[in-house]
This record gives structure tokens, C-alpha cells and sequence, in this order.
């Protein structure tokens, strides 16, 4: 793994406001062109024309060997698809001088034997060591724990790790793919938790095809080895049932990213973007299109932050007492606490006046117009997946304060800390509290000028952790 | 973790014969004693003089601080119990200038915070990290997946990661303790398999009452994210109906130690004190007690191994063709195939003129004089736990030409290979030529004069990994 930013320059990278993935390269496929050229001046100025000029775009360029006459380079390349790369490749090779002797995928060479590793913390190298880690010096271990279960925790690597729990139904934007292809995503959350977090990680991959009630089952029977379960890339709206149902069997938390982590780092951006305006939460008018599980829980959290004025949309319009087209229980609950001066009509409608959107739907559902229709501060999060309601330019264009999309206001500045601090709690779930102390370290943690921290900042992940341990313990 | 040899002297220790637990340590409490005592000559004389005179065992000796008048020491003793540590403390402290200032458990110590632990193999010191391990680069390694799955082995950790499975109903000799009690001794196989194999281990816990089915159902549902099934102190005889209707229908191996791992290391041993004593393999006569999934699973690898003569034997005495009383199916099977001359009676009858012995039955079921009634050169394998059907001493004295028990004849010798290799080969079971080939690698390794190897004989398990490796290849 080269191309690796040396340790010291990591503080300069950390105080970056960076998104995770800046725009132009977010859907690009990577490759590492190996090019021998003649070695003289002005040669690879030829090659950086040539890429260019077909449009694709140059990362790292490494030298490798030089000899008399040639110089053997690795260029990284970004370009759109394999067709792109064959008119690229065709380009360079027509140049004089010039040879390309291998291209390299990067990044399946990056994921070659997976990510993760169990690695044992004790050593064998006596018999002493044997009798000590495994029998007879265990039985011990095992009495301690079998008269006094609260020792589990304590002698057991329980109580820092977590089962990372799909049936791949429902993997990133490419949807349905199983849990065998989306197992490298798992381990890559995984490596994301231990290298922000110091969190352990096991990916448990259900079968394809079970019912909800089967996949709760399964998750119960084998929650005792785990101190948190996490919920991840399984469909909408089975995922948010069967979270509803582990929740409430389980001694332990269960934390389901799509509807915790996405409430706390819209509170958290709120509030960032507020102290930016000179702006207060409690009197911001909040829209929210969505009214699934993660619409619910962000609207939650906002009221339980103290803001008065939160009204959410789904197709049919704005969410009221009284409305009786389209609801069901949920929506009812939802209704009942938020809106309220009973606003009613379309999302546009109820978008005129507000100060915040939030959206959490579908892609392109909101114009210009709609955002030039909002008050002063305009604070547009359009968080749709992978295409957002409005692109932060479009909205930046037609008035907004401030506004960003989900490559910005990413979960992954979340679950890393709060997972690490609902571990290092003990707590049994995951409450308001420790969601609401997340997102203000998050904002306390926000560089002068920015919205959000960087993700590669440990810093935020330690705070947001030691803020839900806080939290846990102060639960009234 | 202190104590530890040094790595110098690891190869002295690789060739030299122990049992894992030397027979008088096996049941004793480890306790580290920091004792201050003046700094003179004849002063520690006087503090082993009172362990001994006490009944305790001496380990390790430290020294920690000196000044001008004291020492520091820490001192490692085997003690019986609570009480005996009592007494011992008390006649220590009664000796002048002599302070015992802590009692430390070590092995408690050792297992704080777990044995394990998920470990990243990849850093995120840049934005390109995250983007190369998750999204976007992550995407294209899932959909090499989605499109040939045999890629799933090579760009995830499932081949080189097992699942140990317990519901804690048989822990050790320590009985029905639980899952969470029995988590420690998960851990140390797992230690086991990482430090001698390289293999990582996930321990998974079943909850406690489940039934076969249920528990079964569950393995099934959640086996896609492993390479290998252990099963791991499941009690009898329900973990042999959960082994084979797991083999029956996952597509990897599914391993139970108290089977495979048994018939490996007695055919080891066999093998291994045919050549001491200038014996073949084939005309042995041997019987079995016991007539279960250990019993039957070494009957089949003995028979597979060229062994003509194999009698078990259960309660009622040996299994023969028509046989009426206590039968069962497994039983009618397992006397079709052993026992060539129909011989009948009690296992004291059938022992008589008989080779080997090969105890996987109940403590103290064999007397000196069965031993004595059998046939020159006499191999006694009493692998009864934790107490043997005759103790090797005992049965030396009866004239065995070799006597071992469990500790010696340890499955820790076969299932770190065993495991690595199938791993390695890609096995979609365990066959009977991996088990032959993996107990032919250890008993080529023992060294001379010897009749096993030291299990911390890294060689060892690299050249069972290997076999086993091959044999799955050459398999017919």
C-alpha cells in the first residue's frame, strides 16, 4: 500500500475540511497506468497532455527505475469507465517513446485477502504461557464470570466488540447485491471503527431470503458474544423493523446507522451552521422531507435539541393532526409531535418560510425556486442517496446559507464515537442524550469558518465518545 | 505479560516432550506473591522453606526493587485451593522481616480485557485511504464479487477466518456453565489457532436452551461469513447430531474437535509407538471404549489407516454383527464395519490378547489387570477427561509398553493445521485422507524416542497444514 501521506503531515490533514469523496472523483474508476518513457524533458508532460486531453483526470505519479534511456513510472489515473480507459489507453500508446506496461486495479490489489484479522493480545511462546491463556489456568476465568456475570465485560473482549449485521440487501448505492459482495463493505466500516474508534469489528452476513422475523431471531441468538449490534445495508423498511424489534429484546445497543447516525450529524451540522450565522436552533423552522425511520428519528432529535418547529413531508405533503390520506401508526405518532400550527399542503409549500431542509427522500425533488421560497438563514442539507433533492451549487445559486450533501455531512463522523463511547458505558441502549451530546461535540469540534471536522481528525471521534460515555451516566 | 522465555530459547523448547500440563500443576490455583524481605543472605532460603513446608509449589521468582535494607520479589505459587493459600500466607507472614504486600492472580490478569481482538489491515491516513477502502473504490471489489463469486475467497477475510460455536453446555470439565462463562475458553482456542496456525477465530455464543434445530437453523444463517464451522464444547450427544446436519448441508468444512481432532491425534500416537517399538500398524488388535461420535470417528480413521482388527466397545460390552441389545442405528453401522471376528463379551474379555487400548469412555474403568491380560508391545491411550479410564502411571506399571493420557495425546497438536489447511485448500469438508494425512505429518515430526511432538512446535502444524492442504487436492 504506497502512496501513503507520511504521519507527520496528518495534523495539516486533519484541521481539512474535506468530503469524504470530493465531487469529480466520486464515481471514477482508479487505475495505476505503469509507463516505461524515454527519460528526457518535456516526455511526461507529453503523457499529462495526452490522459488530459481524452479527459481523464492524474492522481499520484511515482518513479520506479531509471536507467540510461527510460524511466519506469506508475500514473494514477481517474476515469469515467472501462471504455474510457481503452480510448486513454490507445492515446498514450500512439505517443512516440512511449510504452504502458501493465494497468494496475489498485484497489482490488488494497482488499486482496480482506481488511480484517482476528489477532490474538496474548503470546505462546511457553507452556506456561498455555496453561496460563488456555487450560488449566481459564477454568478460573470461567468461575469468575459463572458467579458473577458483570465479570463477562471485564475478562472477556466483549466489551469491545461489535457484530456489523447485513443480509446485503441493500449495499451502498448497489442495492441488492448479497452478502457475500457486500462483505468488503462491512470490512471497510470495520477498518473505519478500529482505525477512528479502536472499535473491534465482526461482520455477521445473514442469508439471502429471510424473513424479518427469522433475521431478528438469528441476531438474538447470537447477541450474548457482542457488546453492541449494528444494522447495516439491509432494505428499507424491513431494516427498520427489525431494529425496532432487537431494540426492545436485546440488553444491548443496537444502533442502526441510517436512522441514529443520520440524526445526529444533521443536529450537529444545524448547530455548526447557527453558531456560523449568528442564528439560534429553537426558533428555526424545520422541513424535513421523509417521513421513514430516519425522517422520525431526525425529527426526534431535533425536538428533543429544542427546536420548536419541525414539519415532516412524504409524497402526499406535510405531515398534520388530523390528516387522514396516506398515514399509519408511525406517521400518526409523528404528526402528534411535530407541526405545531398545523401546517398543511406540499413540500414546497411548507418549504416557503422555513430556514431548514433536510432532505432524507429521493433525488431532484427540490428547484431553485423551492429554496429561494425559504427565510434568512437557508440551510440546505439534501442528503438523498447517492443523487441528492438539490446539489449544494444549484442550492448555493438560488440563495442558500449554507448547503451540503451526504458526501459532506457523513454518518462517519458519528458511529465511530458513539459506538466506541455506548461500549466504553456499558450502556444498554442508545438514548436521546447520548445522540444530542454527539452532535454537539461534533460542533464543538468544527474548525472556524467550516460547517463540519475533518473524519480523519481522531480528536472528534475521542470527544464524541467521551461525550456519550457522559452522557450514559447522567441518563435521568 | 512477564515471565516470558525468550525467543533464543524457543527451539530448546520445541523438542522437548511435556504434557500441556505437567500432571501436578493440572488443578492448581496460580498466585503471584509480592514479598518484601530484608536483603541479606539466607533470607529467600527461609520463604521457599515456608511454601514448601506448606505443601506449595514454587514457579517464577522476580525481582522487582532493591533498596538498601529490602528486596522486592515476586513469587509465583501453585496452591491447592483458598484455603491452602491461607495457610501458606500465614506461616509467611509470620516469618520475622518478611511482608507479603499483594496476592496477584495472574491468569485473571492476563485475561483482562479479552484475549482477542479485530485488528484493520489497512490504514486511513488520507482522504485516498477512505476512498480506496470505502466509497466509492470499495464498490468495484463488490461488484467483482456479484459477478464471480469464487472472488469472494480472495478479496474478503472469510479464508482465513473460523467460526467457534459453543453454547457453553460442556465447557472443559467445568460442565453446563453457559455461553458467557464459557467465552474465556473460546478465546484461548482462538489464541491457539492464531499463534500456532495463523488462523483468526471468531467465537460466536449461542444463546442458553436452545434446541438442535434451532441451533443448527442458526449456524446455517449465519455461516456465509466463515471459511470453517468449529464446534466447541456443545454437549453430548447433542453436538453429534448438530455436526453432521451441519456437514450435511454447509458448503465448508464443519469441524468438531471431540471427533476429528481425537481420531487424528490417537492414530498419531499409534503410528508413532508402532515405530518405537518396531511394530506394524495393520495386525494390531484394538479396542475402543466407547462407542459415540469420538468412539466412532477413531474406529473409521484406524480402519482407514490399514488397522484390521478394531472392536468397540459400549456399556454392554463389544459391538458385533447381530447384536440385539442397546443398539442403535450409529451402533448396527459401527458393528457391520469393526470387529472382523464377531468377538463377543465385556470390554475386560475383549481387552485380553489386544494391542491397544484406546480410552474414550469414563475414569477409572480399566484395572491393572486388563492391561496385564493384553498382548506384547501394549499401547494404553486413556484419554478419558479430565480423569483417565486408567492413570498412565498405574498402567505402566501393568506392565503397558506405552501409557498416555489426554494431556499428552492433546488435540492441540491436530486442529491448528488441520484447520490452516483446509483453509488453505479451499476444502469443502473434512475428509478421511485430510485426517489420515494430517496424523502421518505429526508422527513424522515426533521427535526420536518420543511419541508425540510439542504442540509448541510451530514445524508441527506448518507440515499438518500442508498434508492436509495436499490430501484435499489428491483427494479421489
Amino acid at each position: 500500500m504506497s502512496n501513503r501521506e507520511p504521519a507527520t503531515q496528518r495534523s495539516a490533514v486533519d484541521d481539512v475540511q474535506e468530503s469524504l469523496v470530493a465531487e469529480k472523483y466520486a464515481h471514477k474508476l482508479i487505475r495505476k497506468l505503469r509507463i516505461r518513457l524515454e527519460d528526457r524533458p518535456g516526455k511526461l508532460a507529453e503523457v499529462a497532455t495526452a490522459i488530459g486531453a481524452e479527459g481523464g483526470l492524474i492522481g499520484d505519479i511515482e518513479s520506479l527505475a531509471i536507467n540510461s534511456q527510460s524511466i519506469l513510472r506508475n500514473v494514477t489515473v481517474y476515469v469515467d469507465d472501462a471504455a474510457h480507459l481503452d480510448r486513454l489507453l490507445q492515446r498514450l500508446t500512439a505517443l512516440p517513446g512511449i510504452t504502458v506496461e501493465r494497468v494496475v486495479d489498485d484497489v482490488l490489489a488494497i482488499h486482496e485477502g480482506g481488511k480484517l484479522r482476528v489477532a490474538s493480545q496474548s503470546e505462546i511462546n511457553s507452556l506456561r504461557d498455555l496453561q496460563m491463556i488456555y487450560t488449566p489456568g481459564v477454568a478460573s476465568v470461567c468461575l469468575t464470570i459463572a458467579r458473577d456475570e458483570a465479570a463477562y465485560r471485564r475478562y472477556t473482549w466483549v466489551s469491545n466488540t461489535v457484530a456489523i449485521v447485513t443480509d446485503g440487501s441493500a449495499v451502498l448505492g448497489l442495492g441488492d447485491i448479497g452478502p457475500k459482495a457486500g462483505l468488503p463493505v462491512m470490512e471497510g466500516k470495520a477498518v473505519i471503527l478500529d482505525r477512528l474508534a479502536g472499535v473491534g469489528c465482526v461482520p455477521i452476513l445473514l442469508s439471502r431470503g429471510m424473513s424479518i422475523d427469522e433475521m431478528v431471531r438469528t441476531v438474538e441468538s447470537i447477541a450474548t458474544g457482542f457488546g453492541v449490534i449494528m444494522l447495516e445495508d439491509i432494505a428499507a423498511p424491513k431494516c427498520f423493523e427489525i431494529e425496532a424489534k432487537l431494540s426492545e429484546r436485546l440488553p444491548i445497543p443496537v444502533f442502526h446507522d441510517d436512522q441514529h447516525g443520520t440524526a445526529v450529524i444533521v443536529l450537529a451540522a444545524l448547530i455548526s451552521a447557527c453558531r456560523r450565522f449568528g442564528a439560534e436552533l429553537e426558533p428555526l423552522r424545520v422541513v424535513i422531507a421523509g417521513s421513514g425511520a430516519a425522517g422520525s428519528a431526525t425529527a426526534r432529535l431535533l425536538l428533543a435539541a429544542g427546536v420548536k418547529d419541525v414539519i415532516c413531508c412524504d409524497r402526499t405533503g406535510a405531515l398534520y393532526k388530523g390528516r387522514s390520506e396516506h398515514m399509519n401508526p408511525s406517521k400518526d405518532a409523528l404528526a402528534a409531535a411535530t407541526n405545531p400550527n398545523g401546517l398543511k399542503g406540499s413540500l414546497a409549500e411548507v418549504m416557503a418560510g422555513a430556514n431548514v431542509f433536510v432532505g432524507l427522500s429521493s433525488a431532484g425533488l427540490v428547484s431553485r425556486d423551492m429554496v429561494s421560497s425559504m427565510a434568512e438563514p437557508r440551510f440546505v442539507l439534501a442528503l438523498a442517496n447517492p443523487t441528492p433533492e438539490i446539489s449544494p451549487r444549484e442550492a448555493m445559486a438560488a440563495g442558500a446559507s449554507v448547503a451540503l450533501d451526504g458526501r459532506t455531512v457523513n454518518n462517519a463522523l458519528v458511529f465511530p464515537g458513539l459506538i466506541r463511547g455506548a461500549l466504553d458505558s456499558g450502556a444498554k441502549r442508545i438514548t436521546e442524550g447520548m445522540k444530542l451530546a454527539a452532535a454537539k461535540a461534533i460542533a464543538d469540534l468544527t474548525p472556524e469558518g467550516l460547517i463540519l471536522p475533518s473524519i480523519l481528525n481522531r480528536g472528534v471521534h475521542k470527544a464524541v465518545a467521551e461525550a456519550v460515555h457522559k452522557a450514559w451516566y447522567d441518563r435521568s
